[in-house]
């Protein structure tokens, strides 16, 4: 334990906040159930962002900008929609304040909308509402946009990263001409969510269906990539919706098909939240702090010179001011700190609490011996290395940890996908072994109603590769043919 | 005049319209003073935000995020900066909707915040909040922090990019342990945002200050860049203040210094919006369409085939597959638009309309010849040129078009700052030749709100390289050491 880190094992739950908080990561503001996302923070943020960004033009997207308020009589427009969002928004009444004339600052009464406006919470309402204008014949379609933006959903309990009021997202929002081709672009965006989650963020992720309780409200079908937390909860990573027509018909957006007649658009969204920074902490981290995948590290090195006076550093900064640019010519991103304010063991710490991947420290005896001390953040071994060939072994090892720090969180799911094939199991697994449950369900809502209640574990999905097995519902008994992945979840 | 744009000799107001709508850039949404941004005027935004981004990680800032809303209470700590932004803010009374049991959704009144939330219109006081907590000593100064972000400030009239409810933009915070410091970074930063309209948008800019009346709520100093616009009126283009200790004694965020002394902190802040799109459409443009300088054009070269048949397509085809990735690796982004259902002269009406710098039309006979028909977007001058060293010559061409619309605009600017020496000549000027007008000036607010009221012409600033002179107000008569430019402006 570093910087009072509480255990893991001791208190998962605040371990998680010690981390977010003394990796500097975020903090809550002083505005209900908001976080300020930290410098460090953000920079993660922001190399998700732009692999994520990458992957969406690459798939033949590009991104737009809708505003942040929508009128409430469009948010109402699609009754699932509005019913699944309308307990847990913001909304602006008012446009102005003035001086009470006592010197207090109150809200000008005089200034009320007619219509309120609604905080996004989402935007398929005011981006149907405009691709009215955009869409006329099939020759309009696809139409691919991504926006990133912020979005608020009211929350009464809040979690850094994890569930709060106001969060950093991006929202795809696509229409087609037939059903058949949403369905491949909703696939197609899960595809590219779970390559980012398993190749960038090295989290495993089960692909899979929701059940229709668990549905997006207004989608047809959510698809969704479910990831398993060190404390063996899940945690729903990113989800990709087939609208159908629902939004089409509400909004009126129709095209002339090749043949001639008005037909209603097919639409999909689908999105991923800043709900990933917690994710990638929860999945790698451990008692020292955080613990970060190289490719979404923002300092992938850190080298930290051990001298004994300015000579020694001298000859010590030769080395590393020769070593810093070949690194950064291979595309690592290193820093090198020569702080004389702060002790070696000092920045040991605050490192390995920041998760940089690999840490160099060099003094004047690995100066004589042509060596340096290095440290990986994944296993925390040190080992002696050569300077010579030094910048090619780092490359290499940065590859390997990211394979490492994947390979232990996908050993770890694996061993947590166990089959329950009673209730009582299923409840015994559950508070014991914990992960996710491989159970039968008779398909009903009411069945996984009860469950939850009972055990607040739910259907995090049914896989997309699921076989085909006959069996009966732990529950009820009735007839189930395939097995779904229940779990407690974030 | 293509596709109906409006000559901006006619109507310029108009014509600045018609281009927005035409070439996609933007729209008005269905939520009043809103925006969308369209994906093609979006993809010039995100160059400008790259650009910008990578300058302000030069000069050492990071990006973080605050909150999207601000408590009532903290927003009014500041008296100056709340007096002014009081009268357009939006106000989030409620966090809660519910259907009234007649199927109607209605505000929870139920649901009503203790506290008003005030949707950001600027971040200093949920900032300045902020940094309490983070700043202790002299060694965590200057804490140099960028936000992108969305904010809201309530208009009557919008006009798309220009003037718009909601609006994009970028806002450095920044805290200091001098005022010296402090005056350095606002410095750096209107050099950086010059640098940028200059060399990237192609705009000249004038830097200056603001005088009092002028300058943002809360800060000691505004200072400015300042664009002139073809109609002859000035366009506030970015600024950067000195705010002093006012957000410091505000939200008491003091420093131990090296002394060992409690001091206030030192405060800047600066910002540019998606404001900057409307200068960038203004500056350059014609009757044809959009003129987009090189550096920020999305597409920088596109290429149309002229043929008769599949096996022409074929021909033409193969030499653009070979010059397509010899641009790329040049760095030349590049479109190649074979589209059959639409004819050439469309297609080279659109890629004006869309500014698009180069346009390559190659035909049957060029294969022959072994040329390819070029036409520059600036100048609109066609020219034959040879298929052999193409890609070198269009690298050279598009900086030659980036220096020509600069020159270009920087003529025009030059040619439109007047020296007035009477009351008179400065109305006449104003009325016949418009843009900025030198004059004399007593520097009290009375005077230039009589100016104001009179001419609608504002102080735009006074320019940092500003030459003393002696001299007489124009409107008073009293002494005055120094010229100040006057304009109409949007």
């Amino acid at each position: 334990m570093s910087k009072g880190i509480t255990s893991k094992n001791d208190d998962y739950s605040q371990w998680y906040n010690d981390i977010v908080i003394k990796a500097d990561l975020a903090e809550h503001s002083s505005v209900k159930g908001c976080m300020v996302i930290k410098p460090y923070g953000y920079s993660i943020w922001e190399k998700m962002q732009a692999v994520l960004d990458q992957k969406f033009k690459d798939t033949g997207h590009s991104n737009a900008y809708f505003p942040l308020f929508i009128p409430k009589s469009y948010f109402s427009k699609e009754a699932a929609h509005v019913e699944g969002f309308a307990t847990e928004c913001a909304v602006v009444t008012h446009y102005r304040l003035k001086n009470d004339g006592n010197g207090n600052i109150i809200v000008d009464e005089t200034a009320k909308l007619e219509e309120e406006l609604i905080v996004r919470p989402t935007s398929e309402t005011i981006i149907w509402n405009t691709y009215r204008g955009w869409i006329e014949s099939y020759r309009d379609l696809p139409l691919l946009i991504n926006q990133w933006a912020n979005v608020v959903r009211w929350e009464m309990r809040t979690r850094l990263f994890l569930r709060t009021t106001e969060f950093l997202w991006q929202e795809g929002h696509t229409a087609h001409a037939t059903a058949k081709e949403a369905i491949e672009e909703t696939e197609r965006m899960l595809d590219v969510y779970a390559d980012f989650a398993e190749n960038w963020m090295a989290v495993p992720v089960v692909k899979g269906k929701k059940t229709p309780t668990e549905r997006f409200a207004g989608a047809l079908d959510t698809y969704c990539i479910e990831a398993l937390m060190q404390d063996g909860k899940a945690l729903q990573a990113g989800t990709s919706h087939f609208l159908g027509q629902n939004f089409a018909k509400a909004f009126d957006v129709k095209f002339t098909s090749k043949e001639g007649k008005q037909e209603h658009v097919w639409a999909t969204s689908w999105g991923v939240s800043t709900r990933l920074m917690g994710a990638l902490i929860m999945s790698h981290s451990d008692d020292a702090g955080l613990v970060l995948p190289p490719k979404l590290a923002p300092i992938q090195v850190v080298i930290v010179p051990i001298y004994k006076g300015e000579e020694d550093l001298a000859k010590i900064s030769g080395f590393v001011d020769e070593l810093i640019p070949r690194l950064k010519g291979l595309g690592v991103s290193v820093k090198y700190d020569d702080r004389d304010s702060q002790r070696p063991g000092f920045k040991f710490a605050e490192y390995e609490l920041k998760g940089v991947p690999v840490r160099l420290a060099i003094g004047g005896r690995d100066m004589e011996n042509g060596t340096v001390e290095l440290a990986r953040r994944d296993t925390r071994e040190k080992m002696t290395v050569p300077q010579e060939g030094l910048d090619i072994y780092i490359v290499q090892l940065l590859h390997q940890i990211q394979e490492n720090i994947f390979n232990k969180a996908h050993k770890f799911r694996e061993e947590h996908i166990t089959e329950a094939n009673s209730y009582e199991e299923f409840k015994q697994l559950l508070d014991t072994k914990t992960g996710f449950i491989a159970a039968h369900w008779d398909g009903t809502a009411e069945t996984e109603k009860l469950i939850k209640e009972e055990t607040k574990a739910t259907i995090r999905c049914i896989p997309l590769d699921n076989k085909l097995e006959d069996g009966v519902c732990m529950v009820t008994g009735k007839p189930s043919i395939q097995r779904v992945l229940f779990a407690r979840a974030y």
